[in-house]
């Protein structure tokens, strides 16, 4: 029987297990099948983690954190969780991809989420070098250049109007001439004397080369016309998967509450609608994609879960 | 006219800084009339904040923070605020101690709390080598010790079931024998095999040497008799001063919405009932009171507030 599971083991997993193991709670594993670190170590450069000065890598950023939240006991075991469960009135259920199932007095779930690819040529190659789906992490390395952002969506507007503050100009690149965003949003980017509309065109190809990336290829979707963007930077915003999945039960409905973007419903205390289930990083409501606040909310959750176990413990519930 | 005012220099106000700057806003100011930092400086060690394995006195911890988090324009005014006003319809006004007064479009109020002293000889002196009013952050440099508690408030009793996780006994010193935190929190502490109540007593001293604190001294109220206990740490929670001053209006009313501590009533996105008014870190409600946490809403209030005065220029609000 664990305290405490937690699912993923990103900024938001790894503070979890730091805080939770140093706070006295014995039996804590954190489940990530990969290597710890999270979806920042996919980023080239980091200057934005408060206390880490230097322009440093994700993977660079991330590589002293295991040891650091382990040190107090923390267990990684690397291993896939299928579904976590509650069979009424008990504890929670953490069911393992090859079959086992363990308990847990509670559960942070940190998972994060995963920024859907737009699928054209070049944007796997350059991902982190050029490539983006981060306006606030990446941003200002395009001080004074010019960027491209790919989406019609609310998020690919309201990302073009933060890169227009730092930009010197931002291409909005989209496949139809009509803008899923609110009315609101397009009118304000619109009126963006730096923000360029660029309709009815696919992405033909990122391209550039070891330096990072040079360029982006059009083609107009009516004419067949090719239009060249010599941008540095390329920000794609075309869908966002919530990695809730281990919170779906065999019905179909989810183990707490999630908003209509799937995201899991928490309060300033990252507490779910579940007792006992946390919820940390870029799997919540209203997260903003940071490692400092994932890390934030990692350390908040597993306060909250050492105060719950507890009180489990003197109410022998579990 | 600022586009952003800072209000305090601590984790959560040089975050916010270092965001709100690299996101292209431009005249951001940080007013802190001290060296930044914050209450954390007065730390002897943390060992908990992510990305910094070794083991670092608070200042250490910070020293890097104000070079990264002024890098990108952020700047600082050793000047105290007074208040933070709005007049009907306008910007936000933000008087100094000096009498002069600054506008800016945005503010993040992020000044943080005072732990009361409970009084007694060597609470100053070995604060932060042994006197420690955080036992998330302290409690667990004396795992497997004994510590004392100083107090008989719900945050008093709580924290004496944290450390109960963490160190071998929790002698919970009272000057009364009854308790304003809540029955059911005295219930449980009471049941808790590792906490002893100490109650009807005075503390007379808490004495060391320069390593840090060896004892507590008490006295009987009724019979002066006296009691030593030979503990390494003594948690001190006998209150705490949300540091709000600075949203007191001319009337007594406070610019937003506070609860009965006066804490800042904020959302997950660190908005306050104000628009265009954020806070962060300790001085918010459910704040965790952790670096790592602090930092996080200061990032959070920073990408708040770009969206908030991108919003005011198209609409030339302000």
């Amino acid at each position: 029987m664990l305290d405490l599971a937690i699912i993923g083991g990103g900024p938001a997993g790894l503070t979890a297990g730091l805080y939770a193991t140093r706070g006295g709670l014995e039996n804590v594993v954190m489940y990530e099948k990969g290597m710890p670190g999270g979806a920042i170590t996919q980023s080239s450069e980091v200057e934005n983690y408060p206390g880490i000065k230097e322009v440093v890598s994700g993977m660079d950023l991330m590589a002293s954190w295991p040891e650091q939240c382990m040190r107090f006991g923390l267990k990684h075991e690397m291993a896939e969780v299928v579904r976590v469960s509650r069979p009424e009135g008990l504890c929670f259920k953490v069911e393992l991809s090859d079959g086992s199932v363990e308990t847990a007095k509670s559960v942070i779930v940190c998972t994060g989420g995963t920024p859907r690819k737009a699928g054209f040529k070049g944007e796997e190659e350059f991902f982190g070098r050029g490539v983006s789906t981060c306006a606030t992490c990446d941003g200002f390395f395009y001080r004074d250049k010019e960027v491209a952002v790919i989406g019609g969506g609310d998020t690919a507007l309201e990302e073009a109007l933060y890169l227009a503050n730092i930009c010197s100009k931002v291409y909005v690149v989209h496949r139809r001439d009509e803008f899923r965003a609110a009315p609101s949003t397009v009118k304000r980017a619109r009126e963006n004397g730096k923000i360029e509309f660029v309709t009815n065109v696919l992405v033909e190809e990122v391209y550039g080369d070891a330096m990072g990336v040079q360029g982006i290829r059009l083609k107009k979707k009516d004419s067949g016309e090719v239009i060249d963007l010599p941008v540095p930077g390329v920000f794609v915003f075309v869908g966002y998967d919530v990695n809730n999945r281990v919170l779906k039960q065999e019905d179909g409905s989810f183990l707490c509450d999630v908003n209509e973007y799937g995201e899991v419903v928490v309060d300033l205390q990252m507490r779910t609608s579940e007792q006992g289930l946390f919820a940390a990083g870029d799997i919540r409501i209203m997260a903003p994609k940071q490692v400092v606040c994932a890390a934030g909310d990692g350390a908040n959750a597993a306060i909250g879960a050492i105060a719950y176990v507890e009180h489990l413990h003197r109410e022998n519930l579990c």
